[in-house]
């Protein structure tokens, strides 16, 4: 199998934990996409131009990350991070959904700087996306999810999404959440992928 | 259960349209989401502000779209639009990336409007998000995902897409891929809740 990706990717990195922790990872060969090339065969494979992509040994183009993740699960015996059914799944799915819109709307801004001539930044929308952050840190941090249980890509998507955090905004985020430092640990000491992942460029 | 979504939300289109065709849609209390407004109860419901959000009887809460539509699947009995395994699931969700990412390269081109003052829009990145759909529309015209068999959430997806297409961009979309044209309408056909889901506003 290949993944499309690249090192700086949140998405990509949720995809090479999940592949880790599940063990898949040595099945997998990462080619390096660049989403600002139009020559890269990427967009061929993900017309959406957008990283990751999987890329199965028959051909077949598996994405975004969810479905990545989901089907990296179907691999590993037995170790699963998508709960089968029940409350447990649309808690983990939510929790994903919530960890996912926090890398989007860093995104955003990280964008709003990289594909924007000084003069076009808008503050008022660069605002609208950290105010989702913060809201959605506030709610995190006053309800840490519990690691005491089965992990699911609930936790790998919010773990991520801290960790992109880091990358882009300088870890700006510990000194107002405290909780959310301590959770991310205790993440860590449980996932030793997430600490193997940290992009380096 | 409680919808909290708008009349033009896109991704709460596919939820109703799917509720619809599952035969849940009377289940559902449709209860009317400002994403501008700080006021409103939305922001507590999902602190990323965004819709549709899924409120269960006992509080919890479910988003995004794909999560909500994964669980509607379950309290319909029989009826799934989500292939339990194998390679139909992988298609049915990859499809539905593809059709949601049509969608969120029109939503920020929409915003790109409606968020900023003239001075600070940026026809690069207007070109860059177009640029998507058309790489996307070209794929799909080439390949239309087939109608013949069962329907999936990737259908549902598609179909999304380009009523989105047809609600802010007037269809222009309809002159270059006649064969998606005959897709919507051949969809439409099986699928009467496109039409009765059609934004009016």
């Amino acid at each position: 199998m290949i993944l499309r990706s690249s090192i700086p990717s949140p998405f990509g990195r949720k995809v090479k934990m999940a592949a880790k922790y599940l063990g898949l990872y040595d099945g997998l060969t990462i080619e390096t996409a660049d989403t600002n090339n139009p020559d890269d065969s990427l967009r061929n494979q993900n017309p959406l131009g957008k990283i990751p992509v999987l890329i199965l040994d028959d051909g077949q183009k598996i994405f975004d990350s969810r479905v990545i993740c989901e089907y990296l699960d179907t691999l590993a015996n037995g170790k699963t991070l998508h709960p089968a059914t029940g409350d447990a799944r649309w808690q983990a799915l939510t929790l994903q959904s919530l960890g996912d819109g926090i890398v989007d709307a860093a995104i955003l801004q990280v964008y709003e700087k990289r594909m924007r001539p000084d003069d076009k930044r808008h503050q008022d929308w660069v605002d609208y996306q950290a105010d989702k952050i913060t809201r959605s840190l506030t709610m995190l941090a006053a309800n840490p999810p519990s690691l005491t249980g089965d992990l699911t890509i609930g936790h790998f998507a919010v773990a991520c999404a801290l960790g992109y955090l880091d990358f882009r905004f300088d870890g700006a985020w510990r000194a107002g959440y405290p909780a959310l430092v301590t959770w991310l640990d205790d993440f860590r000491a449980r996932v030793p992928a997430f600490d193997t992942t940290v992009p380096q460029v």
